[in-house]
């Protein structure tokens, strides 16, 4: 079959949302399209933006650097810098930041990364073991330690914006997870561009309308070198079953998961009115929290890690 | 196992999402006060209220009729009666007609109906015959004939309310597809008591906090008689999937369903905002009308039935 956009190439992948038919070349163009469309949409950055990319090594955040780095090649006054954090995870995070830091290296950008061990004194491997009284789960903490070790490596990189690379499919599980776990007001606060507050460097997605097998044919064409084992710690509950049943609904009814997408933006400006969440200080760490004591604080304080 | 609420006798039915389990007397008791805490919570009805019970004659309907009986014997100054549309379905509708009828003799309760027939000269069957061409599916027409048919014999039998038997799972399911639709603002509109204005007899549904399957468990108990034949025209599709999919996800995580109920709520008083849909006559029928001519007249113009 030929590609439905150039008419010439052999199509390679078919878009059964949108009908078309796409060679190789053609979808790698319409990717970066994708992304650009999302990055001035949400408004997420301005020209002059330094931009910390969020790269953990897997799929999603390598070829976001790489779709970042063909964008920003149209923003001269841009800058960019690749963010990772070693959370300490024996034979997985260690490959990671190998793949990471060589990708890194291939495109000419600079590479900060941070660990857990350097900011809280222990590695989540550690970590994991000091907890298993505790009934935390290790994503519990770890999603919350590295959110901080993010911000902090963010600022210390001097980053206008953070990129994450949450894609269509992590976007849309979220909206459903939240209607049902009952907190539909967070569909208000997830944002693709998060809200602004001193001391948190704001964070965008650029690849949020880009559905996650999308991201995965863009890297595999693209011979971009990921690590596609997934993280040991990982929990496959919930959030499992809405992703596949995500998965099949999409391919019943191809185009549910824009749909989704969209009835989050649509609901979006109604929450508004919701309960704004006050920031203020950390008083152990001095970090921004919403709270006296940040999340993270009071994780490293009932792990006996810190004392309050 | 005995019934966690009276200790005395034995369990029929364990609730996962509350960990009881209900022995069957009490498990009559707990749907009738289920029923109850819904119809005070929404504000239902006023004490003196003249409530049509809208029967189609299968378990939900049949159920609701039996525990408004039950219910009405508190509030002497409340009426009821049941209104039943015949929307001319052979070997489906006909046999519904008369189980309906038999319930309501049982319960000594007056029982008004109504045919597609009689309001529109064709029964349903008829109208499938002649829509071929249409495109519009039997599911599409017979829920905007219906609609108007009920209202028509809920004025006819001078109700205040109508109540339909719309369970929980019919209100999640209508949530997560209004999602899933793109269309999440239908949420503020879809309440347990619709939006009252003039010629349109409010809708309520007393039903709202009780699963399908507790329904279906008090009819059985209860030895009531119901139709349990699904519809010939019945259409399988999203909503079906939606079903099964909570059906499943409910399973593995009690309480699911209850959890979007409250997400629905939640969102509600912030959809407020939401433009309202504006309500005024049909230049044909005269019956209420967002638009100068109302959806059933569009209808049959479109069906040829009747003329512009």
């Amino acid at each position: 079959m030929r590609c439905t956009i150039c008419g010439r190439r052999e199509a390679i992948y078919t878009r059964a949302y949108s009908g078309e038919s796409l060679c190789e070349s053609c979808f790698k163009k319409s990717i970066i399209r994708k992304v650009k469309a999302a990055i001035s949409k949400y408004r997420m950055f301005e020209y002059d933006d330094r931009i910390a990319v969020a790269v953990s090594g897997g799929k999603d955040s390598v070829s976001l650097l790489h779709i970042m780095v063909e964008i920003e090649k149209e923003f001269p006054k841009a800058g960019l810098v690749a963010i990772t954090v070693d959370e300490g995870i024996k034979g997985y995070r260690d490959e990671a930041m190998k793949i990471a830091s060589k990708n890194c290296q291939q495109l000419g950008i600079e590479h900060l990364t941070i660990s857990f061990e350097e900011l809280y004194g222990y590695t989540l491997d550690e970590i994991v073991d000091i907890s298993r009284d505790t009934g935390l789960t290790p994503c519990a903490y770890c999603g919350v330690l590295r959110r901080r070790a993010i911000n902090i490596l963010a600022r210390r990189a001097k980053a206008d914006k953070v990129a994450t690379a949450h894609n269509l499919d992590d976007e849309v599980q979220t909206i459903i997870l939240n209607m049902i776990r009952g907190e539909p007001l967070r569909i208000g606060r997830i944002k693709p561009v998060s809200a602004s507050y001193g001391g948190f460097v704001q964070r965008v997605k650029p690849l949020c309308e880009v559905p996650e097998r999308e991201v995965a044919l863009y890297a595999y064409v693209s011979g971009i070198e990921f690590q596609d084992i997934p993280c040991p710690y990982a929990e496959t509950a919930l959030r499992n079953d809405i992703r596949n049943i995500l998965n099949r609904l999409e391919e019943k009814h191809p185009g549910i998961k824009y749909a989704i997408l969209r009835s989050a933006e649509r609901l979006r400006p109604y929450l508004e009115k919701a309960p704004e969440v006050e920031m203020g200080i950390c008083k152990i760490c001095g970090e921004p929290s919403v709270g006296e004591i940040c999340q993270p604080c009071q994780l490293l304080i009932k792990l006996g890690i810190i004392e309050n």
